[in-house]
């Protein structure tokens, strides 16, 4: 006998199980869940799938998730438009958006820069972040790329690229410190050291 | 904004968050996925779960899942036609069958008699399996149902039928006692009070 009593059954459970971190027990359990529920139940489910597949529009100006062909954030008269934060994915383009801190427009690359991987300039959205900022005006750029090597990579080629274009728009990256909560003398030395590098000034 | 930028990603992840143990960000990061892949596979994911729960079949005699109208255990001739082991679920014939100690055949009851949760013996594959013992002719029933108050009064509703209908099969349980790896002091009470009474003959 197979490790499952239906073919049907093995081959639900083996989709579950290519996702991410989920192990086969788990997929089984989530298959079992959606067994006992009704057809349109299951049927909804399966069909947000391939709908999202087939409907979701990438936004033509900063790549984020969208319904539609510009996302709610490009076409938003209530953000800064000269203003455009810098992320890898759209998952830092929710996360940043949950701060509540930040006002202005997205980038979204798709990706860093990581040779090792096979990830090249050309595959990210990087000649299209570049071409926005001449005509759209853009002031100042905000990188908030992940603090790893193929972070500190992409950041530097956007650097440099910027200042090839222009110099009048200013370019930044998100402090890098001691994260809220935290104590020192569990923090890694690097993190500690750019933390007393880029200290800021007290305000009471 | 909303909490995703599409709709239709936040229905898709909607549908994976409902299933048990699964949260948000978790659901996220699985729709993510999917819509990395191409549309085929996308279609591919949500078909298996939509002919699954279309064409799958409950078995008719043991009530386990299958491709066909009597499952691959009932119909095989390999496997010994007189003895039934009771199970709660079908999760727990796997786990039985993974064994690879057990060569009878199984009667999933889906679920144990439970008032709290206004589960009584009716809404279980009670009379069904009652109905088997004498057309079969089963010499043996194995209860092999959760170690709980409510396995507990399952297994001795399931008995006490038994005893009325005929007194030529066998009843018996699973053993209960000390896992296999576990110390002795971490075994609860109950449990190691179980294990002494329940001792069985020392074998070199």
């Amino acid at each position: 006998m197979n490790e499952y009593p239906s073919i049907l059954l093995g081959e639900a459970v083996n989709q579950f199980a290519s996702l991410p971190g989920m192990g086969r027990k788990t997929a089984l359990r989530h298959v079992l869940t959606l067994l006992k529920r009704s057809d349109a139940e299951v049927e909804h489910f399966a069909t947000s799938l391939t709908r999202l597949k087939k409907e979701v529009h990438y936004c033509r100006k900063c790549h984020n998730l969208s319904d539609t062909d510009l996302c709610p954030i490009c076409s938003s008269i209530h953000r800064n438009q000269q203003l455009i934060c810098v992320v890898e994915n759209i998952r830092d383009v929710m996360s940043i958006e949950n701060t509540g801190q930040y006002n202005g427009l997205y980038h979204v690359l798709g990706g860093v820069i990581s040779p090792m991987d096979g990830v090249g300039p050309k595959d990210l959205e990087i000649d299209s972040l570049i071409e926005r900022i001449i005509p759209e005006n853009i002031q100042d750029v905000i990188l908030a790329l992940p603090t790893t090597m193929e972070g500190d990579t992409t950041n530097f080629y956007i650097y440099r690229k910027m200042s090839q274009l222009t110099a009048s728009c200013r370019v930044s990256q998100i402090a890098r410190g001691v994260a809220v909560g935290n104590d020192i003398e569990y923090t890694d030395e690097i993190t500690l050291g750019k933390s007393i590098i880029n200290r800021t000034e007290y305000k009471a």
